[in-house]
């Protein structure tokens, strides 16, 4: 049942054009971007499966899937109170509650809310950039969500095998140059990588986006999509992205 | 200084159109292809380079190196002997053998030829698919070629790693299949994945080959580069293509 929840001032709520679905987002922290819309488009979820997100930001993937999937159980984690607590009101308003969970803690612990090797899915956005000792404030929103301050490529990748059944799928997007550290992590951790999806600005650049699926105790199998093209050479939508988008494009409702 | 040379009767003799170059080969084992001449393409030598290629097959990428670059020290190892005398015949043949070595013998033993630590540039084309059990025959020409009987991944690059200096460079290509057990391989002995581009027969299309440069030794920070497509859609070769052919279309020269 959707509910009236508090809304700051500096915050304002989208019409992610999905069945009525909206969000709340802050703008000084961070807006949801193609990155997320590709995500749970690649995802593959089940209508029975339990599903784990980490590092869920706005709520905006929980939302997707909730919006265009019949999942009915999905434990979202996100380690800044503050931000998991806004993606809450998001999941109270839409009246989604029973379906989305938001957890505020941290990955490592998240067995000990799903259990060890319980989990069908595991779907993940995460911080892209290393720490690399430049970070100024633990407590600095954007800074956290886009740099590996709270957990690392490889404490997200053995935390979700952790859960994961065997033969569990993981999903991730990231940046096609940490494909090295995230192939080693997930071979390292027996989390198979099974599925790439390469996506580029165009036809003639290099790829900026990577979609990687992984199984759990999968055979050695790689299979490559044909690369997703986002913009026509005219600057338009190419039809995939606009297939994609379709039905989740944006539009600000409300202040 | 050209020399003639013995030919046998099922070989034939291919101009590769650079400088007058030519190359035997015997259809009935294989002829040299695309993976080839975009290896040689994207393979970065210098002048002064001592250079090794694991199984030179035809010899088609020394050739191909001598043709287009200063370089004067190339070391080729192709295991199956008498492959390994047809290389050295097209080599003597284009009066090439004060820079070009062909050696029949295993890459594992390559650090008796060219030392330890010592190489700057290993360069590879090696056999694609997995042995699986299923060779017939270790004499198998063909067999031997596409399969990993006498070397596999781990051996080409653990044995790459060894005689390359610090900072040296390994080139090679493979099918994007195999990119996880490439970079697995590669990372566990030391030899860094630097760059990745991938090979698409048209834009719409998966990648089916994989150019990939490591540097022994290197920092984890991988570029990728843009694809690299072969067929224009009125089927035509690429610009980029066409450029990279230009000199390399090869004609037969005799029966």
């Amino acid at each position: 049942m959707e509910a009236n929840v508090f809304v700051n001032e500096y915050e304002r709520i989208d019409d992610l054009r999905l069945g009525g679905l909206r969000i709340i987002q802050n703008p000084e922290w961070f807006c949801f971007g193609i990155d997320s819309v590709l995500l749970s488009n690649f995802s593959k979820v089940k209508r029975g499966d339990l599903i784990v997100e980490f590092g869920t930001g706005t709520g905006i993937i929980p939302l997707l899937l909730a919006g265009k999937t019949p999942v009915g159980k999905i434990k979202a984690f996100e380690i800044q109170e503050e931000v998991a607590q806004m993606a809450a009101r998001s999941v109270e308003m839409n009246g989604l509650t029973d379906r989305i969970e938001i957890i505020s803690d941290s990955l490592e612990n998240a067995h000990n809310y799903v259990g060890k090797s319980n989990v069908d899915v595991v779907i993940t956005n995460p911080p892209y950039f290393k720490a690399n000792g430049g970070i100024k404030s633990e407590n600095d929103v954007k800074m956290v969500s886009r740099h590996e301050v709270h957990c690392t490529l490889d404490s997200i990748i053995s935390s979700a095998t952790s859960i994961l059944k065997p033969g569990g799928s993981f999903f991730m997007v990231h940046r096609p140059d940490r494909l090295v550290d995230i192939i080693w992590n997930m071979k390292k951790c027996g989390l198979e990588p099974k599925e790439i999806r390469f996506v580029q600005p165009s036809i003639y650049k290099a790829p900026n986006i990577l979609l990687i699926k992984g199984v759990r105790g999968g055979g050695s199998e790689l299979r490559f999509h044909k690369p997703l093209i986002v913009y026509k050479e005219n600057g338009e939508f190419s039809d995939e992205i606009f297939e994609i988008y379709k039905n989740e494009r944006i539009e600000v409702f409300e202040g």
